[in-house]
């Protein structure tokens, strides 16, 4: 993607070292840091400097590159792995770029593993942007379809799924650009995504790419598809279980609610190392994080040209702060891969093993 | 309700002028405003001074009053009525309220009307609190019934609908300030409420009675009754049409979908000011307002000690702001009256026009 005028991805090597768009900053200040250790990637994780499933998978690839400069051992490999697994329970996407690196890494030599380190993240990062063109592709007929029998097309999102929350591109967001690109008039309700608000870089993402779109409290979706003003839900996901259920940002399982009740039709992109094999219930299987209760207590905001934390409520009450809820597979219309768009069953994703379904 | 040990109502009279506690402060400051004016009143609803359907209506009263002082005509009192209902459409105490005092004070002799109207505006006030003590009674069974089966009742509730959103007392609140009163284990899931963060001074009003209670962001609260965090949704309401949809809080909507789908049981705590009985299909006959787009672009807080607004995003982006929205009938197990708890059927609410139900 182009931010004022000069090419970026969410996350890109550097020379020796990993260069990020520290998103913490966004949507005020577009700001590339970077990362020289393992400490330093896991950190960025942690504190949600990169953010979004496919990106977190890549950025761990990348600082488990890191780590080979520090540690090529055996035991160094096996502690930066439980360091970057540590650092965000929910998206699958970690755990499998982890194991991925660790498998290419483990039977080489310690000397060899650094530029394997490096070659192997570096592929998992461009077939990121691959699988996501992939999705582009196919979520694009979804588009198409409604475009066929009104003027404009209405989606709605909930947090970010875009170019931000993957290496580039985006998975709920690239069908979207791509219909744009060839002229679909397509506008974006876009959901405030509390506590974090990643609305906002969604908001960013789009606009910068002059795709229209409004901003919406979380609490308006229902009411929207109520009106007939949604024709569309996309989201993103951070780990499909086996059967299609969707655990996704906080508050995905109230939209797809109201989209069944509404009958708008719910969809999630999803590229397939954001499928967990393991899981099958994921209410059950899927573990959910539970983040600080400061970043409900708290919100960034602008003051005066400068990037504040305001506290909104009483610093000593009682917060909880889930991550992440589980859409169960009945309320998903289909599933958005790049392998094409699959209902959200266990058959529909069995097929994703094999070849290209659509 | 005590405040720092000294007694307060949202609205009150005192003296020849009308004094509120300004909510726009809280939580960060808890302040009280006198109103002299006709203007002063309108204002105060006009920018959420006060507000929640109750207080918006006992509110609107008093301004009748204060408008009779300016112009106490036919005219006069035309105006004035005009002017307090074009201040929030959904809400409709507020024309309840203001067609009170207009059938009361229409037959007066102009120099006789600010007196009538002062009575008038009082009992209004009086009688809300009734409706409020005889919703907490009537909701009490609702809470001991959990109570009976397990340990600790986890009640979620939306927006404010407590003592601060009625002259006292509450409605959605009132049975869980009676049940804790009355030493049951009781907590309250708080929806943030966003974009105007009532859920704070939800949060503020139960620390302040004591009871236990959890500020979540509004995404939260499908994933509390999934996972059997919630034993009952309670909420209140700005407008209930004579079949039982129940108009309030953008974002209510949400809940009780999710409700339905986890079977949690969910109610509105209704006083009989809150039904239109000229209302059928909320959806249809209902007007939602559309409140400005800074309501969503800011946030309120505190920084260093000082109350700020701060900018969460691009001021130049597009904001869609509806504040309330509509729970159809068929989602709400009942509705907690002031005249017993009835179904949301257009038979459970026409007893309501005649004997006691409960």
């Amino acid at each position: 993607v182009k931010v004022g005028g000069v090419p970026y991805r969410s996350v890109w090597r550097e020379g020796d070292r990993v260069a990020i768009v520290d998103q913490t900053l966004l949507p005020f200040e577009f700001s590339v840091a970077r990362l020289d250790t393992l400490g330093q990637a896991a950190e960025a994780i942690r504190s949600m400097r990169v953010r979004g499933a496919p990106l977190i998978g890549a950025t761990a690839a990348y600082g488990l590159v890191l780590a080979m400069r520090e540690d090529a051992s055996d035991a160094g490999l096996s502690a930066a792995a439980r360091e970057l697994l540590a650092t965000r329970p929910t998206a699958v996407n970690l755990r499998w770029a982890v194991e991925r690196m660790r498998a290419r890494l483990s039977p080489l030599r310690a000397d060899a593993r650094e530029a394997a380190a490096w070659a192997e993240a570096d592929a998992i990062a461009e077939e990121d942007v691959d699988l996501n063109r992939a999705i582009a592709r196919h979520g694009l007929p979804l588009l198409r379809e409604v475009a066929a029998r009104k003027q404009r097309v209405n989606v709605l999102t909930h947090c970010n799924a875009g170019w931000l929350a993957a290496v580039d591109g985006g998975t709920a967001l690239a069908p979207i650009y791509l219909a744009h690109d060839q002229g679909l008039d397509i506008h974006v309700w876009v959901d405030e995504t509390r506590p974090r608000n990643q609305g906002l870089l969604t908001a960013w993402e789009l606009a910068g790419h002059g795709v229209p779109n409004t901003l919406v409290a979380d609490n308006a979706g229902g009411h929207l598809m109520q009106r007939g003003e949604v024709d569309l839900v996309i989201v993103g996901a951070d780990r499909v279980s086996a059967r299609g259920d969707v655990c996704n940002k906080i508050g995905t399982y109230l939209k797809a609610l109201a989209a069944r009740d509404c009958g708008v039709p719910f969809y999630a992109a999803v590229p397939g190392p954001t499928i967990d094999w393991n899981a099958d219930d994921a209410l059950r299987d899927i573990p959910i994080e539970q983040r600080d209760g400061t970043e409900v207590r708290e919100v960034s905001g602008r003051l005066d040209g400068r990037r504040v934390r305001v506290g909104i409520g009483d610093p000593a009450m009682a917060v909880s702060n889930p991550a992440f809820d589980v859409t169960p597979a009945r309320l998903v219309t289909g599933l958005i891969t790049d392998r094409g768009v699959v209902p959200a069953t266990a058959e529909g994703l069995s097929a994703l093993h094999g070849e290209n379904v659509a």
